[in-house]
């Protein structure tokens, strides 16, 4: 595989700042507000995503079982869901990755972003946000997923001009 | 402690069928429908659980801290959410219980039901369902929380007549 002649998407670790063109990143460090309840026992880290289900839309919970994806990887595809948010939060501590890119036209190679995330860290993109499946890591891993049910078609797929390239990143993001 | 003279909650197995009249189990297994996605990478275990925002509500996502319980455990209070469901989805890896009532007036400790769940089964209570505040077991755990945000008073809190004890459980529920 010549590589160096493939575009090459840079790895960036996920914080809420790093991320906040494309939603929110679901984890206790991001909440806006926290406080204790049951007595002391718990701390509740309060409204960590900003769930939208859309006009007609209800918000879902479902679970998606992802398999293994192998790097080097290469990236030749994006989806969008137009009306409403997607959240994805990982159940089975592995790490994993997520290409975003930001709303508006087809995004091309050179607009792609690649976060590496930890086993706790979940992510929910912001309705029209370009993104690419779920890429998990090392083992199949679970995710509950929070999205839209309701009328209308809610899945824009678009196959990229160029494709771009992910190199093996996880001794940096782990 | 004089345990035989205090009433038991016998601990039984957590399963869609056993939680029914609470609510529903959050687990893969439990999906009334499931199909593959992402050209065959992922399996989409759809719709898990009953999100009840209420009237005037919207579902949001926190994450619940919780500092772990010690066996044996003495319950003596509920809680309920009259207007809304609320689901907790484990994060931590952890087994942790459940201790539900049916809805309707206050329980007594002959109501009460206890389930030993699994690091990866959530659950969710529907609306008005009686239920202990968290108990984590073992380590500190955090829950994904998918429970109303909204006007109005959606938690009732009662103090049992007569308490009732949690007995090591865990070597049943592993």
């Amino acid at each position: 595989m010549t590589l160096n002649t493939q575009r090459i998407i840079e790895p960036e670790s996920l914080n809420a700042a790093s991320f906040a063109p494309f939603g929110e990143v679901i984890h206790p460090s991001t909440a806006k507000k926290e406080w204790a309840i049951n007595d002391g026992n718990t701390t509740r880290f309060h409204d960590v995503a900003n769930l939208v289900p859309g006009d007609g839309g209800r918000v879902i919970a479902s679970i998606f079982r992802a398999q293994p994806r192998e790097l080097p990887f290469t990236v030749t595809m994006m989806e969008r869901h137009p009306l409403a948010s997607q959240a994805f939060i990982p159940l089975s501590g592995q790490p994993w990755l997520v290409v975003v890119a930001p709303p508006g036209s087809a995004p091309q190679a050179a607009d792609l972003r690649l976060f590496v995330c930890r086993p706790n860290q979940g992510v929910n993109y912001a309705p029209g946000v370009w993104h690419h499946p779920i890429l998990a890591l090392d083992a199949v891993s679970d995710f509950l997923v929070l999205d839209r049910d309701g009328p209308g078609d809610n899945c824009d797929i678009i196959t990229l001009d160029e494709p771009a390239v992910i190199l093996p990143v996880l001794s940096q993001g782990r």
